[in-house]
């Protein structure tokens, strides 16, 4: 009969998704300005230019050549110009051979679990985390085992993930910047990180790799975003062009196999055999010819600065507790109940769209992607302002 | 440590892979023209060009909308217009909420599998087979059971498929117009097969699925290709887009869970949960509102039509003996010794790229790709000759 697990992970609600869904139905209904919609990370600024020339450029050539099979871990040029460009841009040794071009940071992440574990094996994540780290995490027959972050910085717990490490301990999966809070990961953070990895590796006699899924990389307000490679010899990056090139669905991206570790060909011989048997034949080969020329195409982050500067600027103001983000695009606000998913449905009725923390692995909290149009959160405020007094009342 | 079983699938040799790597090699240095190159199966008609203009038309769209994400079975108006086309053309009813668009028939495949298949199955193919079904059947914990096609027609052999049926049996996989064979398997073969699977169902108590592989669909020479579902009510479609659309590279297709099964509800939500489960967020945007709008388009057979003839009619002179093609764009060849690896290597000598039926799941022939430059097939006939020379001798 059919497989229930399956079944589950096709029956269980997804909450951003969900409200999405109502977003979409409440604007049909309303009127799409009058809806604030803070659910879902699509990014708001479009394509740079560059971008929307190179795909007339690829275009323009032979359809049956612009078209054809890559090899899987993708096209020769297009893995040589991330290896160069990993090279370049962070200091790093890199070669093509271990690069593999995949359908965006999803399936780059689920490819690496399933290399680099073995079924009973545990991921670490840090809470809150991106939901879908744990169904790739058991889709690799794992258990993820979730680490809370500091409750005041929101950068890792060195110690509560020192407690959590175990000999069955595979990898351990940040993401800085962060989503669902915002936080970038300081360098102190990655260096105590990477030492107590090391010295935990040394007594249990293990390997633990450090997976960096690194889709927000490059939305970032001004704070140094260390490479993880050069701190952590074990690290395997976790790229998406989702949303720096603003192409989220499009899925396209790569896992970089740090060339530093020494048997680096090995792992990437397994993360080849792993996207092979997730069904993976090459990523669209359309895309990895336009992202290999834009490698080094900055994204105009204003505009998502501008909108996280009206954004915490107006719910300060109004009394809201939230996290200041240094890169991505959301923001992470207390909850004004403990219970954030009644909060969520109370916001509902201000027609304000929050993602409860819940779906990431916390309590009390609400996320809000702000990379939407400035005026629906400028037009948001009396809303957030009329939410606020409901629960002062 | 690294998963040994991803690592051994990456490091397995695969020898469309390797003569397609050592054709590229060996066209650097003697010239493409002198390389009769029949390895690998990327189409050489281009991409319609309703599909090209189709592209300019999705690209002129607003780009934060032409990029965005869909939800993960797909964008709703493409699920529509697949059903739509799918009850016009087969006269069978179909809704868009079974029809879940995949990152081509790959994934299709992977996924469909995970979703109706439980660890410790046996999964059904049909001797010669395309070589992924093994991966794909074994990464959702099934045995992959082979069952050697009639030796004579290459119709399934229902005795044999009767044979090898157990109650552990939950898929059996067919692909009509077939890779390797170019065999299309008649209505009486499918009424014959279906009649056996309604009485081992009855029979064991236990359900067998059917899974249609079907990118070569409408490459076919003039044969009926019976729609699957109608046939019969446990039956799942894989579609692509590679072939009928030339866009291999692009990864683009479709699941269609029959509406004819009365839980087919159940089984599109354990499709879905499996989609997650293997990492796939959606298909290529760009890509589904492209082919959403070319459902209708008919591929260019003609220059595969005029390149079988020229093939079997140069091959059939020189004394080869092979399966006369009613589809695809292969032509499946006895080898002149037995063992079709050593035949493959010896072809090379004569600049004769011919894949061995060995990764097939069949012994003593090789598989021509024929969907390449009609000139090549006509100057590879002295090549030809020679090879048989060389063993007439």
């Amino acid at each position: 009969m059919i497989n229930e697990r399956m079944y589950e992970l096709g029956a269980e609600p997804n909450k951003i998704r969900e409200l999405f869904a109502f977003g979409l139905a409440r604007k049909a209904e309303i009127g799409a300005e009058n809806v604030f919609d803070f659910s879902i990370g699509n990014p708001s600024v479009p394509a740079p230019a560059q971008v929307q020339e190179q795909f007339q450029k690829e275009l323009a050539k032979d359809p049956v050549k612009a078209h054809e099979y890559t090899p899987s871990p993708g096209d020769a040029i297009v893995r040589q110009a991330i290896a160069d460009h990993i090279r370049d841009a962070f200091g790093i040794p890199a070669t093509p051979g271990n690069v593999y071009v995949t359908s965006g940071a999803s399936s780059a992440i689920d490819i690496t679990l399933a290399a680099i574990t073995n079924p009973g094996d545990e991921v670490i994540a840090i809470a809150p985390y991106f939901p879908e780290y744990r169904t790739w995490s058991e889709n690799a027959g794992c258990t993820l085992v979730e680490v809370p972050a500091d409750a005041e910085t929101f950068q890792p717990d060195i110690a509560a993930i020192e407690a959590a490490i175990t000999p069955k301990t595979s990898a351990v999966i940040i993401n800085s910047p962060n989503n669902p809070v915002g936080t970038v990961y300081t360098r102190a953070s990655l260096e105590a990180l990477a030492d107590l990895l090391r010295r935990k590796e040394e007594e249990l006699g293990t390997r633990i790799f450090l997976l960096s899924d690194e889709p927000y990389r490059e939305i970032a307000y001004g704070m140094e975003i260390p490479y993880v490679p050069a701190l952590y010899q074990d690290t395997i990056v976790c790229y998406s062009f989702s949303k720096s090139l603003s192409l989220p669905g499009e899925r396209i991206g790569y896992i970089y196999v740090s060339d530093l570790i020494p048997d680096a060909a090995r792992i990437s011989t397994a993360v080849a055999g792993a996207g092979r048997a997730l069904g993976y034949i090459c990523a669209p080969v359309l895309l990895q010819r336009v992202v290999a020329t834009c490698l080094d195409v900055e994204p105009d982050v204003t505009p998502y600065e501008e909108n996280r500067r009206i954004l915490t600027e107006g719910l300060a103001q109004l009394g809201y507790e939230y996290v200041e983000p240094d890169g991505a695009f959301y923001l992470w606000v207390r909850a004004l109940e403990p219970d954030a998913v009644a909060f969520s449905e109370r916001a509902k009725d201000f027609e304000l769209l929050l993602v409860p923390s819940d779906s990431f692995g916390a309590q009390g909290w609400v996320r809000l992607s702000y990379c939407i149009p400035r005026n629906i959160i400028e037009r948001s405020m009396p809303a957030f302002a009329a939410l606020k007094a409901a629960y002062d009342d």
